[in-house]
């Protein structure tokens, strides 16, 4: 059966402020060290499973030539921009109607646009497992990440050890985001996964699904799939689009939904969740700093220094994240990353936009 | 008698680097927050003691359009050019026998031209006290600052209590930076007094202690007098300036000669010698910080962060100084502000001029 992909790719994150920015989230930027988007990274990294015709961006339509620029050979109909963010449930959708009007079926996967994989062989091979499974029944398959700690701000995925196809376990539910405590449970238990966010299934198998679980979206989304192509195409898809509610796929159909599979991945996943991120990445001089750019360190240790031409000089430093963009600086200690959204409270208090 | 004043404005700190360079040096930066420069304000006041045409500034000569941009005001011929920085004595030198060109005798003070003063007035009291003792007689005057504590950065001039004239003490002896023992023991002593670097004589009585302790500079000194306003004023003083010793009035004169008086300034005095004087001179928030530019602050306190237009943005940072230009940026740990020489020698090391 064809393969297909939808990246979903429509995030407005703030944790890579002054680099991120409203007009270029976190997966248009290179933070890698090798020059390449996360988009870019994404798209290079699921090409040996499918064609690039079958490659469907859902984002934002602000971003839309953004995903051109970065993306010169997809083709321009498979960029679909949704009007409004409306969580992961609308954008899977909308991707699955576009694919069953050109297949009569085909396999779907999804996959984020923003996280970073270590060993892409790998992660091509448990697509491919994934893939495989999803084709030869009404499946829902996920990949679950083994968890490194009790992390509070993922969702967790129970499996059940001894229903095994291959390599997949059957699922036995999703759960939210837990509490510290609650999260050392799940991994004492050995039997949680994190929640990666990559789906893989049958259109069809999709389509059953919203049509059970979420009626009101499924009837939307014939509406939008009837006006494909005809003069109406955009104004329909603004009218309907708009009117879903803003759910995610996990709550709407994978914690009610039944045939789950999940296979652990063990391609070295990261979700690149803040500047913190960029340390673990990318490699280390002597003293353990992070830096690019045009940078002078004096007794400096374990700091992440992200410039471009501009001279950035540091003395007696340790545990920084400093970030140099033509108009803004930031200059945050580690252990505060999770406080640059105050920044950016701050900001839109003030009505600076230009920054934001 | 004619009251005029040297201002030696030579200077080519390191310690406000990036916001001070090679052919920006500290004397010319605003620092104190109130938009004037160092050397604008020694300018301001010294006013109410000397006419605007009896103020001299010596500096090195690629300064010299500085001087002027900053100091309208001022006769373009008041502007002494070093074709060399030669250290004090050659400095001083050169002013006396310009002021002695243009009067008979006069009181000649001598001031730096990069240190702050908090009470003006009181300020130029003590200059005028110190000005009628020079006046009166063949005596070298100078005013001493009341330790605050055992500085090991300074000269120190050991004065005599029980020899007084008026306000002022007869000076002992002075003495090179000490170590921080011997610091602690002069303090301890009650009879030292920080070096200033501020003097006051009349002109022929520093001319008469040039030619006894410093004979081939007072003749050379006479040679580029003879020239001055002839067509070969700049060849000779090049010629005969570049030959001198470099060499300090301290070590030259004021070690050697008699009748030496110290008045202790009492006017609130700070040589500005860092960026940590920055912390102490300029308002601080609630926070402690020092911030002048376009900043955000974020669960930061103690900081002095100095920049202009761009957005500079810190977030859960403490003790450290951030100075951003537009093509360089500083971070650096108050306790290590001593380093940033160190930025200065990579730069110079890896012949990027650009910079320095």
């Amino acid at each position: 059966m064809k393969k297909t992909v939808l990246i979903m790719a429509g995030g407005r994150g703030e944790r890579f402020w002054p680099k991120s920015r409203k007009n270029l989230p976190k997966q248009f930027l290179s933070l890698t060290g090798d020059g390449k988007t996360m988009i870019q990274l994404t798209v290079e990294r699921i090409l040996p499973l499918v064609d690039m015709e079958d490659i469907y961006i859902a984002t934002n339509r602000d971003y839309k030539s953004l995903v051109q620029e970065q993306l010169p050979d997809l083709p321009g109909e498979n960029i679909l921009c949704e009007p409004i963010g409306r969580n992961t449930a609308p954008c899977i959708g909308l991707g699955a109607i576009h694919i069953s009007k050109k297949y009569e079926d085909a396999v779907m996967m999804v996959l984020p646009s923003d996280h970073l994989i270590k060993y892409n062989d790998m992660f091509v091979d448990t697509l491919s497992k994934g893939c495989a499974i999803a084709e030869k029944g009404p499946n829902l398959v996920t990949i679950g990440i083994t968890p490194d700690y009790p992390e509070i701000g993922y969702g967790y995925i129970k499996f059940l050890p001894e229903q095994k196809d291959g390599d997949a376990y059957a699922v036995d539910r999703f759960v939210e985001k837990p509490s510290l405590a609650v999260a050392k449970e799940y991994l004492a238990t050995e039997q949680y996964l994190w929640n990666s966010g990559m789906f893989m299934w049958k259109v069809s198998t999709i389509l059953d699904n919203l049509q059970q679980f979420m009626p009101s979206i499924y009837s939307g989304l014939q509406t939008i799939k009837a006006s494909i192509g005809t003069a109406e195409q955009d104004s329909v898809l603004e009218t309907e689009f708009t009117a879903f509610p803003s759910e995610s796929i996990d709550y709407g159909i994978m914690e009610k939904a039944s045939n789950i599979y999940i296979l652990p991945g063990t391609f070295g996943w990261d979700d690149v969740g803040s500047w913190l991120a960029v340390g673990r990445i990318r490699k280390n001089d002597d003293e353990g700093n992070v830096v690019s750019g045009n940078i002078i360190t004096v007794n400096t240790s374990n700091c992440i220094i992200e410039g471009d031409k501009k001279l950035i000089a540091t003395v007696g430093l340790e545990d920084l994240i400093i970030v140099d963009t033509p108009d803004a600086t930031l200059v945050c200690d580690k252990n505060s990353a999770g406080d640059i959204k105050k920044v950016l409270e701050q900001l839109k208090n003030a009505d600076r936009e230009e920054y934001i």
